[in-house]
């Protein structure tokens, strides 16, 4: 038998199947879960101290990072693509210390760090120190797929960067003018402390108050199980030294597995201390701690009987969200779809309360 | 009544109460327990390769550093004190790659990275990419004691070290010519893949072979039942990029808690990826693991599962000492002073067998 159709009639003879196919997706994408956790710092942040005109940017700018996220892991991107994605949002916004609008180094520059690990392999990836790549996490991310290394630091990542076709700045890409004043109030508050105390140079005073904060980091869950991590910063106003911070080190800043990915900001020299991001994950692995209980423990507990403070964000495989934090407030918010479920929950907050 | 005593009577009266003292000083030294392990390295260290006379210098030179760390340990020094002791004369000696003797990186220079941390109060020191330090383990030290953070790099970690007073050395004073050589022979294999496959330069060729090993290494329990650990490294040979390997990361190549203390040697970033010495203590805090056991799945299960290799060592609070690797050698030692023991067990050795 010999059928002849016309075009306007093929096409009406495929529309049911289309319809069926789109509803399929929709099926299966409503039938798909996922969640996004992200972070932009946790410090001194109070209702008392935050103009409404910044309170309002600053949930602007997370609602952003959520909304992107979220498309992309409604559309089945994988959790690795995804924390990428977020974190280059935040580091390309000059609110957050990380990318543009990174804090000032002693020397009156920008350095900055970050990390990316993949908890479906394993695979990691950091820079710090680098001056002249404008999105840090994506160098890290290129580190991981394309060297043999974990992390490249200084002229060396930047040298590897420029290799790989990453896009460089200029350092004075980096700045704003909110985080040179912060510099400039450092160094007054250090000479006068060193004018008072004789301390000796090598000690930092701005360690003592709230310019070492400020951090960016997202973890995800995609629709396939697995989770990423990524973290970005600039690190701390007025630090010297070579100062390397916890955001760049896997398993202080930055850790993700098949249970757990984590993502922290705060005193990075306690996280660093703790092992923070991997202490997680072990307590929930070896401990059978829950995740909650897990965060609360190091963050509420531990953290603080140490004498340093901050806050994380994790998921774990089941999608569970946990943003603690032990300071006045974090940046921070999340987006969770449940399996079956028509919308995803999400919220965005900075303070305590 | 009123008694009267001339000088020497008073000395002769005395007497007997500083015998009484030291003999318990005696007792308590005998009864003092105390540990100390040593690595030089792992990798591809075999009978068939080894000199006899390289042999025998390896192995004198684990026996001096074990016979210095050990008078220590007995004389009542702390672990801290005698893991930095014990790493500084192996940095000295230039048969093992940190310090003098270290390998040089792509450029022709050397980058030392270092790591010490006191498990008694979890604080930790660290320099990564120094060049101009001639001992980077007292660095760390210092970073650890004389400044607010945990890590520092490059030029800034030796700017650091200089306003501190430690020793200053020029670059070349690290040079030996048989690392000078292994440079050759790796930029030449690298020469002639590039030629034959159209490699990327960012993939480093080094890492396919046994250049990349090679670390120093100590971990103590002291008779105060505190623990240490210390880690010291050239890094790899023909290193590119500024790339920081596990050493001076803490949790990864070092790590110290009041359960055990871990110093890491063999293919960094694996040890990095599973960030191995947090690791070990979180199987043993957490999972409730033997020491023996937990090493034993890390370096001899997990490790080659994820395509990596190496060892490690370790002490725990009981004393018990740790060597595992899975290469076909590594250089190492240890000396186990028992509680009451009236003599101390003591081992060096090279190969598996």
């Amino acid at each position: 038998m010999h059928v002849c159709l016309s075009y306007p009639r093929l096409i009406l003879i495929l529309i049911p199947f289309f319809v069926l196919s789109t509803a399929g997706t929709i099926r299966a994408q409503s039938s798909a879960r996922y969640t996004l956790v992200i972070h932009g710092g946790a410090g001194t942040i109070t209702r008392a101290n935050m103009k409404p005109e910044m309170e309002k940017a600053y949930l602007r700018s997370l609602e952003a990072a959520l909304d992107q996220g979220e498309k992309m892991l409604a559309s089945g991107r994988t959790a690795l693509d995804v924390v990428e994605a977020v974190v280059r949002l935040l580091e390309d916004d000059s609110l957050f210390n990380a990318g543009k609008g990174a804090v000032y180094t002693h020397a009156g520059e920008h350095e900055l760090d970050a990390a990316i690990m993949n908890g479906k392999n394993l695979m990691a990836g950091a820079v710090a120190g680098v001056k002249t790549i404008r999105n840090p996490i994506t160098a890290a991310r290129s580190v991981m797929e394309h060297s043999e290394h974990v992390m490249l630091s200084g002229r060396g990542a930047e040298e590897f960067a420029k290799q790989r076709g990453l896009e460089g700045v200029d350092n004075s890409y980096f700045h704003t003018e909110s985080r040179r004043r912060a510099l400039e109030r450092a160094l007054e508050a250090e000479r006068k402390e060193a004018k008072e105390k004789q301390v000796p140079s090598a000690k930092n005073t701005a360690m003592k108050n709230d310019w070492k904060y400020g951090t960016v980091g997202a973890v995800a869950l995609d629709q396939y199980g697995d989770l990423a991590a990524a973290t970005s910063t600039g690190g701390m106003t007025n630090k010297k030294f070579g100062r390397i911070g916890d955001a760049p080190l896997i398993g202080s800043g930055t850790y993700a597995d098949s249970l757990v990915a984590v993502s922290c900001t705060g005193w990075g020299e306690f996280f660093i201390r703790m092992v923070m991001a991997k202490s997680l994950a072990d307590r929930m692995r070896f401990g059978k701690q829950t995740l909650t209980i897990a965060g609360h423990e190091l963050i509420n507990i531990e953290l603080p009987r140490m004498g340093g403070d901050g806050g994380l964000i994790a998921v774990d495989r089941n999608g569970e969200p946990i943003m603690p934090f032990c300071t006045e407030g974090m940046y921070r918010g999340f987006v969770r779809k449940l399996s079956g479920a028509a919308l995803s929950q999400r919220q965005v907050a900075i303070y305590k309360d």
